[in-house]
């Protein structure tokens, strides 16, 4: 870094610090974070690279070496670990400065936890990725990871009004993120705008976004949840396609995909069979920590057999198969879908991952990107999906569509 | 239990504990362990289930809550955990009693450790799984669990003569697992028979394995690596095959399948890009520590690209729908191919996954049976491989071929 670049890094982590100090009583994002000092100092001492001068968030089901990662339950006060989670070593490894932990959602499951929406702190920042998406909502922090199993990720993105990328399932490492459903549990990460989605892509991968300039060519898929569509969000599904129809952009009209249509209930029966095993030991030793919301879920999903378990997955097989022939066959750079049903409710849920959950199952690449604030004064957006293990392509089309959303010439 | 059947288990575990202590300083498969008089007091308190009176080792990548898990790594020395790995506490739950954790190779990798193959010595039990294979080989436990993300529990238990199963990539859950490639690892144990095995299963998933008089129909699959039998493996293939004919199975020859032809390679690629990014932290903390041969592997691994690992990802996909189609067309309950080369060899290295990859990499379900000794008077036996998330059946396939191999009636 130029001298520069380090006198504009050091004002702008200042202005987030004092942004923290100013609005932490409220927003609520962080479980545990280094001192303003700790975190000034390392941005000096940081290795050089794609990330540099970054300030990130990690959510407290990530581990990290030097802050305590508590899974947002007290089964796990205080947990240390010796290593930090793959991630978040590349992303150090590539300059970042950790600056704390955020606040999850018990297990990363739907208890709703402390972080507010910082547009209105009556509202729910979405879950389970909370503190993630509110604090860089709130410019306290460049870009933080979170996780997404059902709509983790993309959810409070929107509800915050901030990017959420969700790559491929297993495209980054879950080495040393705590497990919710193995099937379906993947790292993504919350900035404010798509380049730095795709530079924290770059960091990860050690590949470069290819920006484009040719036309793209979207599916708007209304999806057979559609019925769950508030008009907030039927309205600006249309804003985002006459945006993109102004740029050249070829929309094309899908009605709900009959090979999509079993996905929702047999990730349903997979995250249910998978939770069960996956929180053994903390339902041996430590049932009395574990939420009534929880319990519930999980008393409910000993019901799910093997024989629906292992039905599931064939049927999600056979989807996948079929949703890459879709994409392939019709060439679509991405299909358009809601990412929400309307703005975020009131704090005591974390809101609805209805149009979240197909496509986590399908393993694609989702992006919330935000678009236009709603009715009431919160943020509404739409949500990408792409093909698997084609992330740069639907990052590519993201800032494409960014671009159009913004008015960008 | 009842009274009898509480003596006859203290009577066994008794057995395999003398057997320890005759026997471990030579065969070295315990990393930790817990002292006799807790083991048998556990015995007397542990939940009664399908695993009551059992004993079970576990490999020393995955975590357990009382005793430290290392990693087959100076790195990770005594490093502890708050919880139990799921596989584990869902094994306790069933009534299992763990005696203590196995020696793993550094990582799960390739650098031999320790252990000795209780058959001679001087050979290797193989890896990485390597203690698990050899203590239930050697009368010390009644199962072990192990990993395998290229053949850490097919081969190890090829090498030492016993029952090893990998289940379905994603069956059991990985969490509090090491993880080495998560595109491949998967939790396997190692047991005297298939019926072990099976109730290992069962007590894992929540199922029954069915049992089944139907004759079989197995494919005798030579494979893309065939040239790297010896010639002891080609006679064990033959016995197998006389065995299972005497039993009116119906055995159909089958060349080198197209559609496998690129997965070996696809596998590899993967295995070197994830590892250099799930050991990021290591490398930067304490790249001192790791041995030269992970070393070496770490900097080659550095030259595969995303778009490699992608275009590899690619290739995996088609492969395993084309598998898939080919054994529900071909109406195979099995395939029948080598597990290894041959005879375990000498100590100094850990022996070659060559017939493991593909079926790994796969995802597909493997099972090692024994069968008989070779030359140099080490254990042979063969390898089925069955259908994704069709574990059942590829057990159930596999205590027919035991019995037709120990001419059982």
């Amino acid at each position: 870094m130029s001298h520069d670049e380090e006198v504009s890094t050091h004002r702008h982590v200042k202005q987030q610090l004092d942004r923290i100090s100013e609005r932490d009583g409220t927003v609520r994002a962080w479980v545990h974070r280094h001192d303003d000092d700790a975190i000034l100092g390392a941005l000096a001492t940081a290795p050089r690279g794609l990330l540099s001068g970054w300030t990130l968030g990690v959510k407290d089901v990530i581990d990290t070496f030097d802050l305590p990662t508590e899974r947002g339950s007290p089964i796990y006060a205080g947990r240390t670990t010796l290593n930090d989670a793959a991630c978040v070593a590349l992303a150090r490894e590539a300059g970042a400065v950790v600056m704390g932990k955020t606040v999850t959602t018990e297990f990363a499951l739907f208890t709703p936890n402390v972080t507010t929406n910082p547009h209105n702190f009556a509202h729910t920042p979405g879950g389970s990725s909370s503190g993630s998406a509110a604090a860089v909502a709130d410019g306290q922090v460049r870009a933080a990871f979170g996780t997404q199993t059902v709509g983790s990720v993309v959810r409070p993105a929107a509800y915050c009004g901030v990017v959420g990328f969700k790559p491929t399932h297993q495209l980054v490492p879950l080495t040393g993120v705590a497990t919710l459903s193995h099937a379906f549990d993947t790292v993504g990460w919350f900035t404010q705008g798509v380049d730095d989605a795709a530079t924290m892509f770059s960091a990860l991968t050690g590949t470069a976004v290819l920006t484009t300039e040719q036309p793209l060519r979207i599916g708007r898929y209304r999806s057979h949840q559609w019925d769950a569509a508030t008009s907030e969000t039927v309205a600006v599904m249309d804003s985002a396609c006459d945006a993109l129809c102004q740029r050249s952009t070829e929309v094309v009209e899908l009605d709900p995909l009959p090979h999509l249509e079993s996905v929702f209930e047999a990730a349903n029966t997979i995250l249910h069979y998978e939770i069960v095993r996956v929180f053994a030991w903390e339902q041996t030793h430590h049932y009395e920590l574990i939420s009534d919301l929880a319990r519930k879920m999980l008393v409910r999903a000993k019901d799910v057999t093997h024989e629906q378990y292992t039905a599931a997955h064939l049927t999600l097989i056979a989807a996948r198969r079929e949703h890459d022939e879709f994409m392939a066959v019709n060439a679509f750079d991405a299909l358009l879908t809601p990412s929400t049903p309307g703005e975020a409710p009131l704090i005591k849920t974390t809101g609805d991952s209805v149009f979240n959950r197909v496509w986590t199952a399908l393993g694609v690449p989702a992006v919330h990107l935000p678009l236009a604030m709603g009715p009431t004064g919160l943020p509404l957006g739409v949500q990408l999906t792409g093909r698997s293990w084609r992330d740069g392509d639907l990052l590519a089309s993201a800032a494409l569509s960014e671009a159009a959303f913004n008015g960008d010439t």
